[in-house]
């Protein structure tokens, strides 16, 4: 019943949010040191948000919003060394381990040579690439595309460019509004692992009933289920 | 004779290496204000180069590597309004004018329709993107690759991707090492552009007869003469 499986990477097949919580709780720990209060950093949200559309999405974006709102939250009093430790709190983030959740690799083994599988994610090219190589699960993909943005125009020229049915592609991911609602808009199927970690400017509301082929499952060690007890892969039993 | 064209975008259709001179010369006069002077700034290139594997390729990797040099330049002194003036001058180089260079519009109207065109180019995937759309090229282009590196095995993948003997396969670019090199490793043809401007990292030579189908044209507007007088386009008279 379907022709691709396609994966988000970070929060879905390994840990993301994780690294950015714990950068965010540094960035933190730095600014205490001046006297702001935890309170403080929620002027933080806002212009990590504002930079996107220079910085696009990613731990650089992180990093370089990070080192502004320091400078406007300490009245320009940083000392420069302070903004040494973010920038290497960004390399840090860049170059840790690839930590895969368990049961993915298990999933993958059951799908792949039954169905092609690709991978989509957002972020920094090649911090991207890198994940994708030390995660050791590139093998699984026919396809890797990295995109700028999660919108149902980005998912449409992936359709096209590999010239699937929207009814016959399935998009998996922790983020209703990245991974989930641009493809059922498209009249794919879309399968939100609702027990992930997702940003906070990703929380979002999906109204009962709206889409038919909306999928939930709690974890990726769910997907399986979920998928064969809707005979989405076809030669399940029910 | 060929299947594809492809062009590499940053300093082949459009000014790019330009920008980059003017942030590092705006940078350096901000350095100048520490007492700094201009052959101190060598040692910004060796910093540059290392955080590659950090940040990639483009603008947000260059801010970034401005800002730790300044910091060690500085001994730590430099004022964090100077930092933030450093992150203006990326802001800026992310969203100024793409100013596309005369002609290229002429020869993509010569080629398209005859050949499908392909775009490559490595950097920040919002930035690169934004380009294209701001360029008003897009439409020229059946694909666009972002890539994080330009090396022959970025480019087989490319070709695997679209199914393309090298010998049919011709990329355009005034970079010998990452447009024209690699290619001409893998049996493509490969069209450098001698007079346009170049990254100093990327200086590089070619020992002569080394490839048969290493092709060189001065600027953009002499390709079309070129590819006509190899016989290049199929139609041609030569």
């Amino acid at each position: 019943m379907l022709d691709w499986i396609a994966f988000d990477a970070d929060d879905t097949l390994w840990k993301n949010e994780e690294y950015y919580l714990q950068g965010r709780a540094e960035f933190l720990e730095i600014l205490m040191e001046y006297g702001l209060e935890a309170d403080d950093i929620h002027k933080f949200d806002r212009f990590e948000v504002e930079n996107i559309r220079y910085f696009g999405y990613g731990v650089m974006s992180f990093i370089l919003s990070m080192i502004e709102i320091a400078i406007k939250l300490t009245n320009e009093t940083i000392h420069p060394r302070d903004i040494q430790r973010i920038i290497q709190l960004g390399k840090e983030m860049l170059t840790h381990e690839v930590e895969v959740y368990p049961g993915v690799r298990e999933l993958l083994d059951e799908l792949v040579g039954k169905i092609p599988l690709m991978l989509i994610t957002k972020g920094d090219l090649q911090h991207q690439r890198n994940k994708v190589r030390d995660s050791g699960l590139g093998g699984y993909f026919q396809v890797l595309e990295v995109v700028s943005d999660k919108n149902p125009r980005v998912y449409q020229e992936v359709l096209e460019r590999h010239q699937v049915q929207p009814a016959r592609f399935l998009m998996i991911g922790n983020s209703l509004r990245s991974d989930v609602l641009p493809v059922l808009e498209l009249g794919c199927w879309g399968l939100h692992l609702a027990d992930h970690p997702t940003w906070s400017h990703e929380d979002d509301q999906l109204a009962e009933g709206a889409f038919p082929r909306y999928l939930e499952a709690a974890e990726i060690t769910d997907v399986l289920g979920v998928l064969e007890s809707r005979g989405l892969l076809g030669d399940s039993s029910s």
